[in-house]
C-alpha cells in the first residue's frame, strides 16, 4: 500500500492510499480519515460510498465529514466507485463503466475482469481497513445516490458486518429505474431474478434491517424520478421497519445537500458504534 | 447579474452569479452564501478572498464555511481571484495572470486593462453585494494565502469599510518574497515604493489595524518560506498590535487546514459583526 497524501484535518489525518487490488485487477485508490482519538484507542469506522462519476476524492473534499468524525471519534473510509485505468473497460456514458461500478460483482464481459466492487468493498478493502492502526471492530455504512444504494444493499445482505446504516438520496429501486436497469443488465445480465439482491426496496421488503435506518432525501432533488424514494418509503412503512426517513425541503442532489446533513449522519452512526 | 446556480445549504442558499464587470472589463463570477437568518433581517457579510489558482468555487465547495455561517447568521462572499476570459492577458505560470490577481490595480500592460482586482473587491463587487436583499451594513474580511494577503492589505488600507479581520496562512511580506516581488513588479512596475501599500507586514508596521486580528498558520505549511509569517508576527509584536497569531502544529497549506479552522474564523467575525 502506498501513501498518496496525508493532511492534518481537525486534529486527525486525512490520508489517501493506493494499492494493487487483487479483486479488481488494477490499482485502486481510497481515502481514510483518522480522527485524533485513534491515537489513544481503536475507533469505529464509517464507510461512505460515493455516487456516479465520483472518485474517493469528492466526498473527502466536499462532504464535510471530517469535522463531525473528529468530534465523535469515528474513522471514515471513502472508497473509489469503480476500478480504473487503461486496461479497464469503460463506456462513453457517465453512468456505466468507470465511475459507475454500482457496488455489484459483474458477471458479463467486458466488465467481469475488473468490476467486482461488491467483493472489493466487503472483502478486500474491508480487510485492508481492518488492518490499519487505530481501527476498531465496529463498522457503519452510508453513501450518496449510487453510494446510498451500495450502503443499503451491502448492509442488508451482510447484517453481521455492519452495526449502523444510513443513506443520502439513495438510488432506492434500481430494478425499476433507468439508474439501475441499464447497469444491472450490463453487469449482471438480463435475468432480472439476479437483480433483486441489488435493490434496496426489494431487500428491505424481503429481509429488512436489524436496527433503525436514517435516510435523507432532498425534496428538490433533480433526480427524484430516477431515485424513487417513494418505493423505499413504502417498503419501510409496510414492513414496519424502524427508520427515520426525512424529505428535506428545498435540497437538491449536490454535496451542498450531503454536507448539510453530514453531521446528523455521523452523530447517528456514532450513537450506534460507540 | 445572472444566476448561475443556487443550492440549498444549511437552511440558507449558496448562490453563484456572473455579471459584466466594468472594473475588470470582462464577465466576473462570484458566490454568495446567504444564511437562513437573512430571510428575517439583514445579516453582516464576511468576505473570503481566495488564493493562487482558485476561482470563487474552491472555498465555496471545500472551505466548510456554510455550516458556521448558518449557525451565526453571516453571509459569506467568495469572489474570483482575477479577471478571466479569452481577451484577458495571461501567463503560463500558475502565479501570474489569470488566477493570480494579487488584489492590486495593475498599472502596466498587458495587465492594466483587466487586472483591477483591488477596485473590483473594494468598489464594484462591494456595491453589488451591498445591494443584495438580506445584506446588512457590517462587513468583515478574511482570506487564504494570496487571499490572506488581500484581506489584510485591503482592510488596513480601508479600515472604515471593514469591522473585522482575519487571515489563513497569508502571503505576509510579498515585497520580500518570490510570491510578491514577481507579481508586484509585473502588475505595478519596478518602483518598489509603490509596492509597500500591498504588503501586510509593512502596512501593519505603518498603520496597524483598529481592532484585533486573528491569523492561523500551519506549522507544516509547505510554503512557509514564501509566506514569511515571521515578518508579520514580528511586526505585530513590535507594534503591540492586538492580535491572535496561531501557529498550528502539523497543518499544511491545503483546504484541510482552512476548513479545520473555518469555524473559529466565522465565530471571530460573528462576535465583532453581530
Amino acid at each position: 500500500m502506498e501513501t498518496v497524501a496525508e493532511n492534518r484535518s481537525f486534529g486527525g489525518t486525512q490520508g489517501v492510499y493506493t494499492h494493487a487490488s487483487e479483486t479488481c485487477g488494477c490499482d485502486m485508490t481510497f481515502a481514510v480519515y483518522m480522527p485524533p482519538q485513534a491515537k489513544e484507542r481503536p475507533v469505529p469506522v464509517l464507510w461512505y460510498l460515493s455516487g456516479l462519476t465520483c472518485t474517493h476524492e469528492n466526498a473527502m473534499t466536499k462532504g464535510g465529514f471530517q469535522e463531525h468524525a473528529a468530534k465523535h471519534g469515528l474513522a471514515v473510509v471513502f472508497p473509489d466507485t469503480s476500478p480504473r485505468g487503461e486496461g479497464v473497460a469503460n463506456d462513453e456514458a457517465y453512468d456505466l463503466g468507470q465511475g459507475a461500478g454500482f457496488y455489484v460483482n459483474a458477471k458479463r464481459d467486458p466488465w467481469k475482469p475488473h468490476f467486482q466492487m461488491y467483493d472489493y468493498i466487503t472483502k478486500e478493502l474491508r480487510g485492508i481497513v481492518e488492518g490499519m492502526d487505530g481501527i476498531g471492530t465496529k463498522h457503519g455504512i452510508t453513501g450518496h445516490s449510487m453510494g446510498g444504494h451500495g450502503a443499503l444493499t451491502i448492509a442488508m445482505r451482510n447484517p453481521e458486518m455492519y452495526d449502523s446504516l444510513s443513506a443520502f438520496a439513495p438510488i432506492a429501486h434500481p430494478t425499476q429505474s433507468d439508474w439501475g436497469r441499464k447497469q444491472l443488465s450490463a453487469y449482471l445480465g438480463d435475468d432480472e431474478g439476479c437483480w433483486a439482491s441489488h435493490d434496496s426496496t426489494l431487500l428491505l421488503q424481503e429481509h429488512g434491517w436489524k436496527d433503525d435506518i436514517l435516510i435523507d432525501q432532498g425534496a428538490s432533488d433533480q433526480f427524484l424520478d430516477l431515485l424513487k424514494p417513494e418505493a423505499l418509503a413504502e417498503a419501510i412503512a409496510k414492513r414496519r421497519q424502524p427508520a427515520t426517513f426525512r424529505m428535506q425541503e428545498g435540497y437538491d442532489h449536490s454535496y451542498f445537500f450531503v454536507n448539510t446533513f453530514a453531521g446528523d449522519h455521523v452523530a447517528w452512526h456514532a450513537a450506534r458504534l460507540l
